[in-house]
């Protein structure tokens, strides 16, 4: 019998799409396996956003990563910060001094969002990667309402009521389209003193239109579904600023209190680790097996590399691409151990693009397919519920989802971690 | 027609059970409501617990007061911090400068957990009261079992799997019931260098029996139930240290990185607003109409007062007295508006007794009919869930049970606001 320590070593550090199918594709290959995450939790990002303007409760989108890879023996799980590699003596180093040696090595660190050499609008534009992410936009939000409520201004007042998105690809027209709804329709009820519906929800966008990985005819569709409920959409507006005051775009000041951040992203650090080389937003470039140049036995998959489709497009930073690349490494990875020769170069195949606009609006492009409306809305949530990991979460989302859709209720609409009411105050 | 204005002004401090029960009570009276309180959330504290031991999502137990009372025009709801009465010129003080004018005021304020004079523990020994003390409790002790993983030191090692409660309360109880079955049942297959079925967790108790509100033999049998589930329960043993290191109990120094404190209460502050007489543990003592003497106008209900019962027992600070209490106080104001006679004293009327221990077990006292085991679990499931408020809540609250009950899984095991692994190292 094999000794377990004696089985090649694959270290997969971080455990989002990317990270979670390299693992399920060696399933029954001849190694052991270390998964690290800073996390400890997967987390289904396409749906963050939801979290964010109160439909979801955390513990909806995301999965304990021990939990997923309880069953397969062949995985360890190790909760750790990884700050370098060292590639000489094959150790991932982690931020307590710790390591872990690997004989291959998948980086699958992703990215987060980043504000274009403007780092200090972070306070004032937070943006959406993490769970913490979306309950601080949470926070802010029904904040911002529940201020208004208590205030007498009229100038400070209409900057509360003031929400501003910058950026609109999907996840900025989605964060706008459901602040839209949250505020026109779903809380009009709750207060006394102020009037939601007039809240201006304001989607910026530096291009000439938005959603601008579909068609111009899909995209001009979303226009009008945001539109319709009550989004001003503004294109060709690069910002110039944000502050506690508001924002600057095209030259015109628009006051507001609420600003979230979904127009840039920034690979991990991934590249700096192997002084590997990187494109302008740190994504590693890699060769077309997706080992990095140099270093045959470290592979890169997800945001975290810049890789070119058949089409000479850019591959998109969205779930399936990273599940395609790996499942590819883990083949790459499954031949060199049984000595067969290499696969073919990864080939992207793009499935389809969704993007829902609130709650009876969607707009899909499959190549030979394009849908809008409330049949592509309904596309994206059978598609969005059938991949959410685990049983449970499925359940818990559909009765979530089915419910805000009956009632217009809002489930998860809790202010906290702000310490305290007059401390957000400063912010 | 009567101008709203004109209406007799009722502010009621807070939304736990007492505040939400009295402004129900209030529907249909000729007054106007103001409802303040320092969260936007009702919190269903008897379930706190349960989000703790990773076993329901906050939202699945919180409820924004806004829209519990979204129907009722007669009631308008503020997000503020009080921190004083005026009550010569009747007036109710926020922290951040505003103020509220009342004709009647109720206090609901509720408790903290308090620390007998130790505050230093604080750190080393969370309560649990708010949705964020919760978070902080799961954080930490998923965070232990992490830690654990990684630990080759067998001292550090024993440290990180001993789970201490110090408080023998309802709270305790059943906080030390939920790990150990988290421990020894939910998460044995997720790790694999430790063997989590090894855990300690010890239930520390300063006076002679866990469980004093209840009978003798139902505590001596709640403590049977707490060892099958592999709790240490230790009796007469007052804590005289917590420290990063552990805690001392009754001389004996016990190593432990995790320790939950649910002994001891503190009333609001409240009493000194009004510069009141209270007990000792800062709650009002109060008229037989529960108004504080020398303000006939301003009524105190709930954790935040000390009242006895008929048969000269404190009434417990537990949902139903606060609820009766809230009610009581409605209909002594609806009375005097109407230039009735007052209603009788406040007379507390006991409903039962409930605790859980585990999955499987409770214990249940209803003067006339005493349940243990299963039949007691169920009742109490029951029991709560149809107190939940919301239909949502109650459907998310039934199935995370049920999934949790059938597979033995955890729907909430999620590490977050920690800032970082490396971080929390430190605490």
């Amino acid at each position: 019998m094999t000794e377990i320590s004696d089985l090649h070593h694959v270290v997969v550090v971080g455990a989002g799409f990317g990270g979670l199918h390299c693992v399920n594709s060696l399933a029954g290959a001849p190694v052991r396996i270390t998964v690290v995450d800073r996390r400890n939790h997967h987390l289904f990002q396409p749906l963050l956003y939801q979290v964010a303007t109160t439909s979801l409760a955390t513990s909806e989108i995301a999965w304990p990563i021990r939990h997923v890879f309880a069953k397969r023996k062949d995985v360890e799980v190790l909760l750790a910060a990884v700050n370098g590699v060292d590639a000489e003596s094959r150790k991932v180093l982690f931020e307590d001094g710790g390591s872990v040696a690997y004989d291959t090595l998948v980086l699958a660190t992703g990215a987060r969002h980043a504000y274009f050499g403007h780092d200090e609008w972070e306070p004032y534009a937070p943006g959406l990667k993490t769970l913490e992410d979306a309950t601080t936009i949470r926070r802010r939000m029904l904040l911002a309402f529940e201020r208004a409520e208590r205030e007498t201004d009229p100038d400070r007042l209409a900057a509360l009521l003031t929400f501003v998105i910058i950026g609109a690809g999907p996840t900025g027209v989605e964060l706008a389209g459901t602040i839209a709804e949250l505020a026109h329709e779903n809380i009009v009820e709750d207060f006394r003193h102020i009037d939601t519906r007039k809240a201006r929800i304001v989607l910026i966008e530096a291009g000439p239109r938005i959603l601008p990985g579909f068609t111009e005819d899909l995209s001009a569709y979303a226009t009008r579904a945001l539109e319709k409920l009550g989004v001003e959409v503004k294109v060709g507006a690069p910002v110039s600023e944000c502050s506690a005051d508001g924002v600057v775009f095209g030259g015109v000041k628009l006051p507001a209190r609420t600003i979230l951040w979904a127009a840039g992203v920034q690979a991990s650090r991934a590249a700096q680790w192997l002084g590997a080389a990187a494109d302008r937003v740190g994504r590693l470039l890699v060769e077309p097996d997706l080992s990095v140049p140099g270093h045959p036995q470290i592979f890169a998959i997800g945001d975290t590399v810049s890789i070119t489709g058949p089409d000479g497009q850019p591959v998109p930073g969205i779930a399936p691409a990273a599940k395609q690349e790996g499942t590819y490494v883990a083949s790459v990875i499954k031949a060199r151990l049984a000595g067969k020769p290499a696969p073919a170069p990864f080939h992207y195949k793009h499935v389809g693009s969704l993007a829902t606009i609130g709650k009876r609006a969607a707009i899909a492009d499959f190549g030979w397919l394009k849908v809008r409306g409330a049949l592509a809305w309904w596309l994206w949530g059978f598609i969005h519920i059938y991949f959410l990991i685990g049983f449970r979460n499925r359940l818990g989302v559909a009765l979530s989802w089915l419910w805000a859709y009956l009632l217009g209720h809002r489930s998860a609409r809790l202010i906290t971690q702000g310490k305290q009411w007059a401390g957000e105050e400063k912010t």
